[in-house]
């Protein structure tokens, strides 16, 4: 196969590096920085740089972009993929973006699958992709009615790549989920460090901390953009998130101790069953 | 030396093996749990369990217990102590604590160090114990009137164990950071993990979800003990989160891009800045 990766980051980077490990497939790359395609190509993780004769013949394209970067891409280079060619995302937030997309998948000849490799670092950029990341990790397939043969060719790759299980889901129910695994997390973190007690953590400070805080070292406009894209699931489990701290902290407050040992022996039944 | 170390669960047990590991002190055992001193012997983490002669001897004591533990063997123990024998610590508060064990200490021979090993698990129990935990971790110590050479004397033996940095600071300070550091984390992971998407997860969560919600597997029963003992400061902390927690919300509740673009770049900065 001829495969296109658009957008050279964290998750393309990783991607293109997955594909050339464990497959055969020829692997070009896109990416506005042309340092990036040098590094790439350097370090053997793309073949080359495609040109506009590689869209034409592209047999899948992975769109690795920001929602807005996919949605140009499906604009203006849309028209010149071929009848059949599979193009499809990695974005974090998938019922409007999806929309958006099928409309514009309906004026061309290309099959959009929707997709979503579940893994990540809080480093972004080409120089921290690592095909690692995706060993035993989720690939999410948001379905949006993209026939079984296109959606079955992106399982087939992700599997390849070493992601170790596909979830088939609907946009807005991934949307719902992705609010409370990844987002509030990430809402959470952000929360966490404004206290006025992290200027003096150093010394202070051990494993919780870092585990809690670590994706606050936020790309805080590509993560906004995924907030609003998904802000009524995600302002629904921000209000849940509330109201159980809040359950937290007026028992502490009142001095409750049968109540927060409840509380606290909850969660920690929920933590131990689900893992 | 003679060091004796009361409690072998995951802190003392480790202490037990880093202490034998790195020094060719003497280290003797107690545990209620006959089980767990024929395992620590057995695999060297102990020299032998220790009787009352060992306490009369004993050069120092770890009491790696819960707060009611600690007090109980400081008042039932302690008289047995020597002279000059040092009774340190590993209580995760320190004010409410500090108070009750310097009031006992003053009715003994022996001297009282307050120490706080910054490291730990999730889980606990002998079993768990692991000695690499503690590697480059924080040692605190709160002064609590120690002679200086008790506490240097612990000091150096925290170094010996692996530590990589000794904190001296008050109980209070101690108390106030600890609600941040650690005890915060703790009561997000639980408050996180009730949400009722935490059922449906797998397969739509990855690093973010695991590190939130890693402490959620808690020991319910001491984390409400420290909690209580930390009530004021830990209260105005879970304030403090909550307060940020709804600038976030509210940004996106609103769809207000512009001032959660903001605030999570401040918070980003943070965390960039501090680590």
């Amino acid at each position: 196969m001829k495969i296109l990766i658009a957008g050279l980051g964290l998750i393309g980077g990783s991607m293109a590096k997955a594909l050339k490990q464990n497959t055969s497939h020829q692997v070009l790359g896109l990416d506005r920085d042309q340092d990036v395609l040098l590094d790439a190509c350097s370090c053997g993780a793309i073949d080359g740089k495609a040109d506009s004769q590689d869209l034409r013949t592209a047999d899948l394209v992975y769109l690795c972009l920001y929602p807005e970067g996919a949605l140009a891409f499906a604009r203006e280079q849309g028209p010149l993929l071929k009848e059949g060619c599979i193009l499809t995302d990695a974005c974090g937030v998938k019922a409007a973006f999806c929309r958006e997309m099928e409309a514009l998948a309906g004026t061309g000849s290309y099959v959009f699958v929707a997709g979503h490799p579940m893994a990540g670092k809080e480093r972004s950029g080409f120089a921290a992709s690592d095909p690692s990341i995706f060993v035993g990790a989720s690939y999410i397939l948001a379905e949006t009615g993209a026939p079984a043969w296109a959606q079955r060719q992106v399982e087939d790759l992700a599997l390849a790549m070493g992601f170790g299980r596909i979830v088939r889901t609907t946009p807005q129910r991934h949307d719902q989920m992705i609010a409370f695994t990844s987002q509030v997390p990430h809402a959470l973190a952000c929360a966490y460090v404004m206290s006025p007690r992290c200027q003096h953590h150093p010394g202070f400070s051990a494993g919780s901390y870092r585990d809690v805080s670590r994706v606050a070292n936020i790309n805080h406009q590509l993560w906004s953009r995924l907030f609003l894209d998904n802000q009524e699931a995600l302002t629904q489990e921000l209000d849940e998130l509330q109201k159980n701290l809040a359950a937290i902290r007026n028992a502490v407050a009142s001095g409750d101790q049968a109540q927060l040992e409840s509380l606290l022996k909850q969660a920690g039944d929920i933590k131990r069953q689900m893992g």
